[in-house]
């Protein structure tokens, strides 16, 4: 495959395939995707249970009333078919993940991926768009490996995405020394079918597999550099607890910081509402105004009000004050299947496309 | 009226009264008092709007099928009510839970008290039976200055009580320098009708109105000392986020702690399992026989498998883990409405009848 | 005020007052007005407690991340205020609606009321817009009463909306006889605060005041006619029992039908599949483009997928199987604060100005 | 084996074996039979996941902070292995109830089982204690069947127990003619995982497979007789809708029915009220005071209220009002798990010891 740039107004879209297409992520895609102006869904792949059936036979579609009419009829394919559309979503889970996406990358695919297998791989981009494009250098490398026009560009972990939103503006005006966080996490987080009723009707489970320790490293990766052919971590500790709660969509976290440079609380709101990234500068379709809102309401952000932000794409901060302990403490919420997943693997791809690294 | 002992087995029992009876935890105090050695529940006060109804008919009892028959029928006194109990156990709301707590302990009642007005009064033990029942020195002061025999023993808030079981026994061996805690709050919290189901259905609000104060003072208050005439508080910072969440009874807390000692986490386990107070030395009948009970599995505690341990009388520690901020963390959960709330009083009273403190 | 027309593209809009503004329907109201092509929200009514204040100061938004920044800032009248909107539509609570609402049509304004006051009224249409249109005759008598050009047009609770549509094509066909139905309502349905989160988590309420006579009495009213000035009710009956469950929006209807003709099952999904009215005739701007959904699927409708079909516009049925003691049996799920609510009075205002009624 | 006997005060207990004894039922069957006076769990069995585990290692244990000490350790068997107890509960999932049920019978065992596979068996009794204990009869030709001592004696689905325990007295006295039924059912009655989280938050599911049709199905044979050596259903219908509502335990029904008599409101209570079987006659161990309990409130029975009413062993009705279409209607709630399911199998295990049928 070629380079491949912007279409036209009126020409002919990117074809999109969709790995795990019938998750819960997996229809966000393509509920995200519906209309959009450069991508086109001609591609589902899921698992073997599903294949050779009609999409709207074999997903168990949660998402909206109805699966976008074009999208239904398309047959599901298998995990090894071979793919014609030259930009592929994934949000496989982790056991299939690794090396589908690493064979098809080497096959000249350009895979924006959720799964979590390549995310720490040493020339694959950990990327939210707005906190770090420069991580994209490392494609030289990655694509020399492959041997392939081919790439992987990964987003984190839902619970990573929303909390580094607000983190990114605060570590490059004030520097952050230290974070701890407990979150809050919304039930799609696990898929479907995902948590038992029976866990999560009057009750919360303190504990989700493996989310810690992806919230220390992701953020790591992604407020640190890529410098002399590798990733250098940001060098603060995250110490993290993770929750489930009863809520459907919106993970909720309550954060407190240490910051090297002294500041106020009206400092550290302004970082926020200023901080524009490059998806903003180039207005990509997918970009919020705002990737990160700040409410002044003493009770908000609520999953139930907030995660809708911005068509769902922003991370929604309030109930800043100050923490006797560390500096700074607030509540921070986003989308977890939105801009924890299929939209920030969506908003990657665009400003891919728009920097010309197609 | 006179000292108060202990009534032999068979003997007569004595009175009890339950201020803010149709609320939520004077519903819990009615269900717990319900064939208890030593106490009976004689008297109900509420707020206007039921005084001179039965109390089967002027309460919304929410905590088991039936109202104890012995209460059913019993009339509901109001504020101003002169009572005949000695005891006198109150869930008044703070609006007027003040004066009318004053006046019945000038006129000698021992009152035992979830209200929050007198909590941080100068001469006020607030009091957790197994953590600070020295505190009781103050009732010395507290007589001296009401004239009477009476006085106001108060129990913390329910968020501060479930807390404050495990930081005692790791203060007394360790020395606790600081706590960040993020609550996960049940609705029972905030009584009936209390919260509205539109804020919590698919929803996490993340903000309860004073409870995050209240955590910093009344753990400094509880894990300080009596000293010279006063209240010394404990000189840690504790800061507090208090959250919401979609769960009837049973607060979550997820706490990390600075420690002035290090150790071990098998140390800090043994200090919890190792935990006895003035209440288990001396059997007391709503006594837990563990204050603190610790769990092995990675997602416990969880507040619809755990809040009923030891009948509701415990804090449920689980998930310790090393914090690479601060030294520890964990997660403990209470049942707000009965640890937190009417069972504390319940406990605290006994104590003092045990002790001869009535 | 004379006689209304529909504003050219581009013209000036028909001013609306907003009666009960910061209730949750009252925000429903505003939300779907938001771009409204004939109408804009200019003026806001609501309980003494919010009077003076800025919109945005008195109401606790609920329905979407922010208020429409034109309401926002729009003072919050009294219930004695003189309004100028021409069109007042009204959420108040049942015990000040009646007065008010007289008031303003005496003063000449156009009422659409979700109200249950005047619903009853002799000479006040109860009006599903593609269900019973031709009700609007009664205006004229309605009109000489009131000595003024202003008028009520009130639509019926949600649960009868919801039940009325699938029912209506089934009625001019078949002949509906009797009707048997069970309904799972949601928590919007009693506005906000509504119903204490601890009645409804991990709980049903089977019981909701007056809610079922009003099914008997509003479906009966809309199904039958207007002849010699005065309603004849449709002489079938409807037994209903109305329960609480825990979802916020959408009412979920378990119905049994018995039918004059015999009809099978195909009969029954074409008459719905067919049935349009004036508004779609009309091609109104909120008119659903099928006010019946029916749905393939066995486990469908359910509320959190399917309440906002047509933007929360249409019944959506599903489910249709015989009863073997009655003659066929179905589920039918709306939108309980859109159709069944807010949007079916502005749906009426719409056929009202489109008709020439105003 | 030989007869059993009910073991004396002191005496050595009756061994049971609990197949599926990590299922949501099973650790009902756990809990319940813990400190039974007459029979003790010996015999633990499960699918392949569990075999050779120790118990507590095996179940994710649900239903109270701590498995039973006695269980915790117990090995867990496989489907196919010989057991010793005489006395075998069973909850397998009806993939595999079938033959191994057959087996045991066959080798001697009695059996008291929850399994849907044998419940509509030509000589197997379908048993509510209650009910038609007379259909004990049966177990003659069970027995000649099997040429064993063992038997089968099933209990029926947790929706149609609750419902049949008010249906009886009801049919006893007035003769039941037609039963429309709507219910409310709980997460629990489709065991663990069950039913995804992401169905249920803010969510109805308006189908359950198979479950209408049993209503229909084991209502008519448990309301019949046993004649001629055969089985007499009911000859009445009943119409079933089953949903599933976000509640963890406790179906709620919404019932309407036809009766040949004539009856008013307080014969029918009455019937209620005086409801006695032979459980009660003869004081058996888990045994309910009363059956069918009647509330007066207008809002109940509620699931989080009264399922536990009689620990759990109770149908509690309310809301009885004339039916304009059926004669009457009322809401009846029963605890899923336990009458519904465990509770009833052991109530008949000790029917038929005392009984002398073992």
């Amino acid at each position: 495959m070629s380079s491949i740039a912007v279409p036209p107004a009126g020409g002919e879209k990117i074809g999109v395939a969709v790995l795990g297409a019938t998750g819960a992520v997996g229809q966000r895609f393509i509920q995200l995707l519906e209309g959009h102006p450069w991508f086109a869904v001609r591609e589902l792949v899921a698992s073997d249970r599903s294949v050779g059936k009609a999409y709207a036979e074999a997903a168990n579609w949660l998402v909206s009333p109805d699966i976008p009419p074009d999208v239904a009829g398309l047959p599901v394919k298998g995990l090894d078919a071979r793919l014609e559309s030259p930009v592929v979503v994934s949000s496989l889970p982790s056991d299939v993940a690794g090396n589908v996406e690493s064979r098809l990358a080497k096959e000249g695919h350009r895979i924006f991926s959720n799964a979590s297998n390549h995310r720490m791989g040493a020339d694959v981009p950990l990327m939210v768009a707005e906190v770090n494009p420069d991580h994209a250098e490392a494609l030289h490398t990655q694509r020399k490996r492959l041997g392939s026009e081919g790439f992987i560009i990964t987003n984190g972990n839902c619970t990573t995405i929303t909390l580094v939103l607000p983190l990114a503006p605060l570590h490059r005006a004030f520097g952050v020394e230290a974070v701890i966080v407990t979150s809050l996490q919304a039930a799609s987080g696990a898929g479907y079918p995902g948590v038992p009723s029976l866990d999560l009707i009057d009750n919360v489970v303190p504990y989700i597999g493996g989310e810690e320790e992806k919230l220390q490293s992701e953020t790591a990766k992604m407020l640190g550099g890529w410098q002399g052919g590798q990733f250098r971590p940001a060098p603060f500790p995250v110490s993290a607890t993770c929750t489930r709660v009863p809520v459907r969509d919106g993970h909720t976290e309550s954060v407190s910081v240490r910051l090297r440079a002294k500041a106020s609380g009206d400092e550290l709101i302004a970082a926020w509402r200023e901080f524009r990234g490059r998806p903003q500068e180039l207005n990509l379709p997918s970009a919020p105004k705002h990737a990160v809102i700040v409410r002044d309401e003493q009770d908000r952000p609520q999953p139930n009000r907030d995660r809708m932000a911005e068509h769902g794409m922003a991370s929604v901060v309030g109930r800043l004050r100050p923490c006797p302990i560390l500096d700074w403490k607030f509540v921070v919420l986003g989308h977890n299947t939105i801009r924890g997943a299929a939209g920030a693997s969506i908003l990657n791809a665009e400003l891919a496309l728009a920097e010309g690294w197609l």
